[in-house]
């Protein structure tokens, strides 16, 4: 009988790591073998997460335990910095490694500082990782031992974009990114900005000037143009708890305006099991997603000018964290990859 | 190999019909046999309910068509009267039913017709009919061929009360049951009173002169008690989706003044897979039931004195509806009664 | 002593109405006179729009009746069609009219018929009005009798985007209006898609394929260009009751690249009480409008670029609709604009 | 020429604090005159609080600022223990005082120090002090110069029982309060327990083994009863801004079943400008009073029976925080009690 992956999880007090939870605890090939939390170390995991209560019976150890490098996998659902701190031990160990965090996701270790403000303490190990987004990488992934789990706002950009920018059929001077995205993004840290009575039946536009996500959604869409791209990104904090919505808009190239849009897209995701292309003219919500894998496209070319309207949603903790994060291990032990990942979303 | 079991749906453009769907197209015991609506035949029901494109692929056949009567069970998600006018035919196929609105649910058709306002067409199939709610009824639902699945409202006062009224503990004639729901609870119709403009960032009391599971629910507590219950049910309207919490507040009689109610609650529901009684202290939230068949109850004796305080919360569209309804199927039909209805809590 | 001005409302039971009635009640140069419902005559304004309960006692009387033609302004508050059939009866009569729908805000009848599917009636009268945006036409609404007060979207891209079209500084054939609407911009109509369970916790994009605002804000911008302009406007419904935030992307024409745009739109709206130019590099929201006349503009250029970011916010229902036709009619009348206008915005 | 009242606020950073200043900017015989905050000397009020742009100009300055000992009267918007801190100092300079927290709101000073678990620094202030609930110590407020402002819960708890305990027509053994608190009564505090991803879509019971507003009710209570009352008081925590709803269970006594109570609580309210007694039959919502300083009561009895059941609705920021404020401060200095309190509720 074949042995199920032995999974830890560093950092379990945050939403990533109850997401986590909740899809691996269910997942048939796993078993969660460990979870650590300095602040939490002794308590059990259902406590903080009630929804865990008698079906998640783990209790956060020390981050010091030696738990981890027994695990198959660990995933790091930590501020950035930590999982650097940790990987060549655990890559030593034998362990594979998912980073929900950005330690993996920029190859430029002077962009990484740059933004993230701390030094990158294992080049080494970044220049071997791959960045997870298994629709774009997935050989590459399934032969990884360390993985950068892309940012939220990144697979919704990516992803909308992937399709046109790999056939060279748009400007790269002027792609635009209206990102609208739930509350749950900015993490379950006690800050005033995030409060109820400060994001409720309200809308605001942020990080105008500059957003962590935006050297990264570049580097990935210049990889995939093959030439530089240039990209205006502004996020929006909606109030609502799960969900994004990134609405893309970018200038057919003169020679591209005969092609048939929907269809490429229909072709590029036509094997993709967490990818639906969405009828023409239709437009997705994010609810439609709501706790599921899922990520929708939608591609709308107004009044057949030179404009395309690409219309993304996806769940931020699933898709674009959590769910993502399983997708890539699934890809990297060689299990199917929807395993553990077919919820349907919850709607209403 | 054994057969998987035919199931129909009549009337699934409405919530608990989404509902049922999200949760019985992954059920590895059932197949979607057929799903009917007057309104939308020929319509694709991914078409109207987004979240199940690529998951369910039905159309909406006829409600004339005879797909029911090749069915195993039959849900009906439709509005009060609709079950009883089909329910000989479905009966005289072979076919089980389970009601998710309430002509199955009050023995007493007078009472049904005063609430109801339409008369009852099948007094006979309303007596051999079982009242749906497992954790009380577990033994004769096992050979019932007709259900009255509870309302949301009665799931959680019954399910609050049935530990004391079973043993006689607590006096008959001043039950309070302040219960707080959801919105969805108001059903997918349209109507100015459940727009987001009109319930979002509200709060209100409705149906303070009368509420039609009043009587459903007294009727269930005074045969749990065995004499008859006077009952105080004031529901509120919430700003949320789904989601309801009901504050019971009853009074000890002087003879059990020296009972521990929580251990009487923890061994009443030791062994129910859905009921879960928290320890002594902790209070519940709706989230973290949220999507789940989850039914957390607490029982609190403020400053020790003669009334006891039952926090109980639940998720109005499954175990409220919808996830009761399977699991009444699953004990129906001899399936582990947790058979696809294992999903853990979305939280946050 | 001076008179007060009287006042009539047409439709007054949905959302424009009731935010008419709860500003000029206190507005200390009306007396509100009249306000007519078809449905519901002869019943209390109160009694439908609680707020208003001791604070109006005005009694909803027939559309038929001769109470408007004593009014020195009527407000329409109905939908697209009413104020042109009852305009011309009551310009006879004396009687200033401000129309809160579409009828007068369309100088070219065919592009109305095409968008609103109804005959214009009274292009005579159409042709004499003047198109409600004060910080616009203010001189030519103080002489007008007949005005057609904006869309709320039309609103928010005008405004944001006049100072930089009256001098001709951006390119015509780029300018890109990513629009976010709370819900009771939708109206008070029972629709199953502006329930709470379909709209809260979600974001969608709608109407991409064309939206009644869109020749709207065109006809506007091309007027303030001198020039036509070419707009791409992708509204989304956002889960908030009231605000309204666009985002505007403009490309800037190559001769303007020195120009300090946060000082032009500051000297532009210097003098305008209700047009806030928010300070270099901040970031408004629509809770920092609600319930108020103001509306807030930020002007940013990410990375010193060719492209203006341009964050406008507003409430729906108050610059976006009521608010602003009562700025309307105190430039009509002669009064301080501001009269009945200074409320502050609640916060949180 | 009068003069107009210099006012003070202390610790302008909260909910309280900002609501103050809405209020208390527009109020027509008010002059803003210092607002201390420790934290925040030197920038601009309006910079933390957007909606105060353009009305406000007021710049924090330091607590020990000389600015407090020149107004006529100081609110204080701050933790508990300040206002004793500061309040012999102002006394003695002939400022005026209202304690927005607990301070002067317990006679009993061992009580306040069991619950607030501080010592009570000047219990001779506090014997001189009067609880701030105009509709019952109207008279005595007037000749007051310092008022300890009730708590959100208590105002509504008193208020919706006063009629019936003055007259002695209750039981004192059987009260029971089930209160519904919007999230901005948890203040503006950074806390995991009141971010939006943990509050949206969501309710639950709180503090149902004792919350600090319990003693405080219990004690207004009994001078209402002139007898010691039991009360049963649960909060709940809404997924709302703003808002409270309280639902009041009451037992008649047997002498007091006659009594018309719809009457008894209209006569009662009768010449209150802030209290709304609404028809019978009617149920409040708190929405109808948002930002506004209403109160409004409906009056049931379910059945006819011996139960009473009152439900209360106020903006737990207005009449239950800095619109009550203002109000003692208008019946402190003989204004009109209605002065710069007449603003209509938000709805939608």
């Amino acid at each position: 009988m074949h042995q199920k992956i032995k999974v830890g999880i560093v950092g379990g007090t945050g939403y990533t790591g109850v997401e986590l939870l909740r899809l691996l605890a269910l997942h048939p090939e796993v078993v969660l073998h460990a979870i650590t939390s300095r602040q939490e170390a002794g308590m059990p995991v259902a406590q903080i997460f009630p929804n865990l209560r008698g079906q998640v019976d783990l209790i956060f150890s020390s981050p010091d335990s030696t738990a981890l490098t027994e695990c198959d996998i660990v995933f790091f659902a930590t501020p950035h910095g930590v999982a650097m701190s940790q990987a060549r031990t655990l890559l030593e160990a034998g362990v594979k490694i998912i980073d929900l965090a950005a330690d993996f996701r920029l190859q430029d270790t002077a962009v990484f500082e740059q933004w993230y403000k701390i030094p990158h303490t294992c080049p080494d190990i970044l220049q071997e990782s791959t960045y997870g987004l298994v629709e774009i990488n997935r050989e590459k992934i399934s032969h990884s031992r360390v993985i950068g789990n892309p940012g939220c706002y990144p697979t919704t950009v990516i992803l909308g974009l992937a399709p046109v920018l790999e056939k060279g059929l748009i400007e790269l001077n002027s792609i635009i990114a209206d990102c609208k995205s739930g509350v749950s993004g900015a993490g379950r840290k006690a800050e005033v900005g995030t409060l109820f009575s400060e994001t409720s039946d309200n809308i605001k536009a942020y990080g105008v000037a500059g957003h962590r996500h935006h050297p990264e959604i570049v580097a990935q869409l210049s990889q995939l143009a093959n030439s530089p791209v240039s990209l205006l990104f502004v996020p929006h904090l909606v109030p609502m708890i799960r969900g994004m919505l990134s609405t893309l808009y970018v200038k057919i190239k003169p020679e591209a305006v005969d092609i048939d849009f929907q269809r490429l897209y229909e072709e590029r995701y036509a094997n993709e099991p967490f990818i639906d292309v969405m009828p023409a003219g239709s437009l997705p919500e994010t609810r439609s997603v709501r706790a599921s894998n899922q990520l929708r496209i939608a591609v709308h070319r107004p009044q057949g000018g030179d404009t395309l309207v690409i219309v993304v949603v996806q769940d931020n903790l699933v898709k674009g964290a959590a769910g993502q994060a399983i997708q890539n291990m699934n890809v990297m032990f060689g299990l199917p990859e929807s395993t553990g990942l077919q919820q349907i979303a919850v709607l209403p």
